[in-house]
């Protein structure tokens, strides 16, 4: 963090003299509410009301405009209606505040006016050295020291408890329900921030900070959207080797969902598969309950990801431990028997564990010491890296049986988790208190668990294939503006590294027969104009002969010409008829919300139906390449199901690799390509391009 | 209820003296609990413990064995190990006792000996005419009369609130988490029910009567199985006939989840998708979530299912709503924006609200006046069936504002559900007091709307086709014991009115050339002793000409000969080429769980891969298999996607309607049946079974 930065934090997290602008003597409006907020919880700095219509406001001194101010300022929080706001940046130019925060909506979430009126503030406040958190932002808590700088109803009256979390929120609303929801679950805080429409300061760049913050353990994310991927993707990546996860719960899997999120925010959400990419790829934990914001931090605090994710589950209720083990299943979290070593050792002891994936120890098991003592050795054991604990109704009647070994097991450093079948509160306020993980309800506990299975470090970046994008480049450089068409795609895929079909093209003047002699072929119009070659009757297949394939071309060429009179027609592709194991698409693109992706999808109309598709961010290594193979379900064609002939899904992995590397293009020269088909052959003997297309991004 | 059935009810759960059979003196002991769970909750009635080696227990006069009891006994609670439960069942028999619930663990759960000592038990129990609850059962509560029999050490010490709520559990080691879960949340039970192996009384029995138990209201079922699948049918349409929803948790939607449900009760579980789809014919809403449980009953309380399932939002956090509605979004449910008339009406009064899926107030609606206005509007308005409103801090601090104008919107009749974003115990208990549907997840929230939303009445049996069984019936018998081959099966599919491709058999003797003159055709070897014929080389494809076709029999005739050397070869079948829009596996089977089920799935091996497939009890009316067509994604193609041509879906569904008829068959002549694939034709021109095979049923 540099100097600027370091007083934009402590501006924001740590200020002496905070500027209330717009503050009301009225109580019951919600800019009267932060005066009270910060002096609820203990703030110790100095307050200073800005409302040119009173000298005092609930006993502090106001003044009319900023520029009076005799202290040195170091946070503003605007709360004037959106119109007065620039005035308040200027103010706060001239002042050399290092960071204002806005409350007023109207700004880029209001359409495009709006962000017009966003973008002009934002490009002021930077000329004039003023960061800025908002608009539309309801403020911004930190505990130690003490400033809950908020217009927040709930923030102003929960009794806040410091501790590890901080919270990041593109919901202002949900901020006090957020911080409600720990709380409830004895958990604590160390800042809380309300990011607005980031218009300046963004989610990525408060992680990163978050990164250095001694009172933070572990980051959560409230999303709507990703705005600033590359930033957050760094904060990630730095937050993982300082052992402080970061989790992620993020809105718009549904479509209604994405459209709140646009209405609610402004913002273009894109699709789960391509944020759970992105958080995949940086290693953030990405959750699907809103409980287990609260309830898997304890699991995880102080770790890295795991290199295996075997877990071991003891229980003294069959049915209650079912309840979430069903779930673990239907996620493919591996669940694992106990090793003869534990069960040898455990009986030994008297105590008999049974050799199932569910260590069962039914009533017999609601001692102390049998609880205690099978619990020891799943946490001492290397045949598993997470220990589930169950218990029943003695959770509730008496904690000492099933809480008191769990808190003794968490100590071990094993990740730990506990589930109560019971209604137990008193139990999960000891686990809670001695940072053991205890989950309210079967779904968060298996939910918790499901992420800690997937957490990964982030992949390197993988090398980047010079001597290709050199070749993609050149490639590009040569259409001179021009689209590509299929051929000039073709080539581009081959300068990647990718097969592409054997082809010929029969210009306007050729004669067709000549040049081919291998049947049969299929011919297809060379056109960049014409995108649906086959509605525009602009393919045949099957050709079998030089007649046949004469009468073909002719045939091509009086149909474009009827239904696309002002195409230019490059010629006709004549290409050799492949054929596949499977047919896969291989795209690449630039997504508006995370950057570069590469997807492999089966082919057809499949992909779609199913949304059977694997996303990555690009660039991809071989190893994540091969997730990618193994994720697509109808590529099992290929992978040994049912006795069905191998395919070359090595060559496939390959071909993604290579079909990534696009993102590392420095030119960015090209904005979308998609290959479709794709044919994966036969084991050794490769991959096929048959069709595709480029599309080149715009030149600047 | 007949008069013995009556007695047993009441002996269960009304009895006026319970002997408690093995009952210790010993207060470290499970089986001294129950008469202290029965003092603790005010058991009014007499308690008798037998035990050889006492003359009182905990102040109530024992007795060496049922035999010296000198009361009428109305229930007996065996508590001695297994190979005592025998006597003590003589015993009851002897003394007349109604019925007898057995704690001990060792039958059929155990393995197949101890299958045989349950079978034997229940036999000679119903001989004796003593009613058997259990083994391996837990017990059995009712609040009123107070009868707290259970050696649950959770159902000792809970407050048992009364209330609406029955639970019946094959976890006995759940019912004490569960009671505790929803005494928790503040809800009351009538009856409560560790229902064990259900040797004798099941889960259908007992919810069966519970529909005409004045104390219930809701009945509640935690399954890893279904054991009784027809009384529980009649059971859940007499329910829902008498405003009683039943509610069910079903362990086993994955593959450990259904092996622990294995080992854990000696219970075979079937799939998820056959679960439900009972569920569903029966009119039982399935649950995801354990806390949905005890949240979802306010909802129904009395109700019938909807004829329309549209879901009205409101709000004063966007990010709050947005944790609920983006669920509902994936789980298909349908948000409904306000209509015209409740805008303006709202507009009348000085409330805008937008126009969107999400009517959200922002800030400026927690106010109780507004929250209330918009509350009260959308309940009276009848472009919504369920109004979800949402709260966010002021539901903690200021319950006034939306718990109280949701307590009086609840007094209109329309469902209503209620999400807090905060953690908000007090405004909940007033929502749960005035009986209004408080969800303190947004995970729990969206399932019961979903539940709600897929909630049917039970379809009604369709009307039996007895021309076209009496057809499948003369087919059957006409086999003479002889396993249906593939012209067999035929003959069955076409009796059952669905039309399958024209084909002739050449014998051994036969010349082939002569009665075939459409080509192409197929030549498929015809035995019921070749299951695999493609494996065993006896399909040829495409065969053009007479030449072709005797080529191609030799070729099957010699194939097969090799790989099956001891089949019967009934002849070679060769059958027009036939093609078709979309390809589907058709499928007939009584499942052991819950009887007959008809089955669509893609064809290929998609269905498999995709688990694209439709399950439905059968027999089906033609609405419902319309209902399968829709449900099947593959089956996009020709329901119009993209442009592609109509297939004949609605000879589809009536091949569906007329296979699920087996379901009907007197005789249940036929076990199995698999039409694959089935080909979907263009509209208009139908449906045709290519290839199938029947498995006729043991005659018996």
């Amino acid at each position: 963090m540099n100097e600027q930065d370091r007083r934009v934090f402590e501006g924001m997290f740590a200020p002496r003299v905070i500027a209330l602008v717009g503050a009301s003597s009225d109580e019951n409006k919600h800019t009267s509410r932060p005066q009270r907020s910060l002096r609820r919880h203990g703030y110790g700095g100095k307050i200073v009301p800005i409302n040119p219509k009173r000298d005092e406001i609930f006993g502090d001194r106001a003044y009319p405009s900023l520029l009076e101010v005799p202290d040195t300022i170091d946070h503003a929080f605007i709360m004037v209606p959106a119109a007065a706001v620039p005035e308040a940046i200027e103010q706060c130019i001239e002042r050399g505040v290092p960071v204002a925060t806005i409350y007023a909506d109207g700004f880029a979430e209001a359409g495009p006016e709006g962000r017009r009126r966003q973008e002009e503030l934002v490009a002021r406040a930077r000329e004039g050295g003023v960061r800025i958190l908002g608009p539309n932002c309801s403020g911004v808590l930190s505990t130690r020291p003490s400033s809950a700088l908020s217009v927040n109803a709930a923030i102003e009256q929960l009794d806040i408890k410091p501790g590890p979390l901080a919270v990041i929120s593109q919901s202002g609303s949900m901020t006090g329900g957020l911080l409600s929801r720990g709380l409830g679950r004895g958990v604590g805080f160390s800042k809380v921030v309300s990011i607005g429409n980031e218009s300046d300061l963004t989610v990525g760049e408060i992680t990163d900070w978050l990164v250095d913050d001694p009172e933070t353990g572990t980051i959560l994310l409230f999303l709507e959207t990703i705005r600033d991927a590359p930033r957050l993707a760094s904060a990630a990546r730095r937050a993982i080797e300082a052992g402080k996860p970061v989790i992620a719960y993020k809105l718009g899997r549904s479509a209604v969902g994405r459209s709140l999120a646009a209405s609610h925010t402004g913002a273009m959400a894109g699709s789960a598969e391509v944020s759970d990419a992105f958080f995949r790829a940086h290693g953030i934990l990405r959750i699907d309950n809103l409980e287990t914001m609260f309830e898997l931090p304890a699991l995880l605090a102080g770790r890295r990801p795991s290199e295996r994710h075997r877990v071991a589950v003891m229980s003294t209720t069959g049915g209650g431990a079912a309840t979430v083990v069903d779930r673990l299943g239907s996620m493919e979290v591996e669940v694992v028997p106990p090793s003869e070593a534990v069960v040898s050792s455990l009986a030994d002891k008297g105590i008999d564990i049974p050799r199932g994936p569910l260590t069962d120890l039914t009533h017999a098991g609601t001692r102390a010491d049998v609880y205690g003592a099978v619990l020891d050795q799943l946490v001492a054991s290397d045949h598993c890296d997470l220990v589930l604990a169950i218990a029943g109704s003695s959770a509730q009647f008496q904690p000492e049986i099933s809480a008191g070994p769990l808190v003794q097991a968490g100590k071990q450093g094993k990740p730990l988790a506990a589930f109560f079948a019971p209604h137990a509160p008193e139990a999960l306020e000891r686990l809670s208190k001695a940072a053991v993980a205890g989950f309210r309800t079967p779904e968060s506990c298996a939910d918790a668990i499901r992420a800690w299975s997937q957490w990964r470090f982030p992949s390197a970046a993988p090398e980047s294939d010079h001597a290709a994008l050199a070749a993609v480049a050149s490639a590009v450089a040569g259409l001179n503006g021009r689209r590509p068409n299929e051929l000039d795609s073709a080539g581009i895929f081959a300068a990647l590294g990718i097969p592409t079909a054997s082809a010929i093209v029969v210009r306007e003047s050729d004669s067709a027969a000549d040049s081919v002699n291998e049947f049969p072929v299929v011919a297809k119009v060379l056109s960049a104009d014409v995108p649906h070659k086959t509605d525009a009757g602009g393919v045949v297949l099957g050709i079998r002969n030089t007649d046949e394939l004469t009468q073909a071309i002719d045939r091509i060429r009086g149909n474009v010409a009827t239904r696309h009179p002002t195409a230019k027609i490059d010629g006709v592709l004549v290409q050799k008829m492949e054929s596949g194991l499977a047919e896969v698409i291989l795209g690449f693109r630039r997504d508006p919300e995370v950057g570069p992706v590469v997807v492999l999808g089966i082919g057809g109309i499949l992909a779609e139906l199913y949304r059977d598709i694997a996303v990555r961010i690009a660039p991809v290594g071989i190893e994540e390449a091969r997730s990618m193979v193994a994720q697509v379900k109808g590529l099992a064609v290929v992978r040994g199901y049912r006795g069905l002939p191998l395919g070359d899904t090595e060559a496939l992995a390959q071909a993604v690799v290579s079909m990534s590397q696009l993102a590392d293009d420095p030119q960015a020269g090209i904005a979308e390509a998609e290959i479709n088909p794709l044919l994966v052959l036969p084991d050794g003997e490769g991959v096929v391009a048959v069709d595709g297309l480029v599309i080149c991004s715009p030149r600047s």
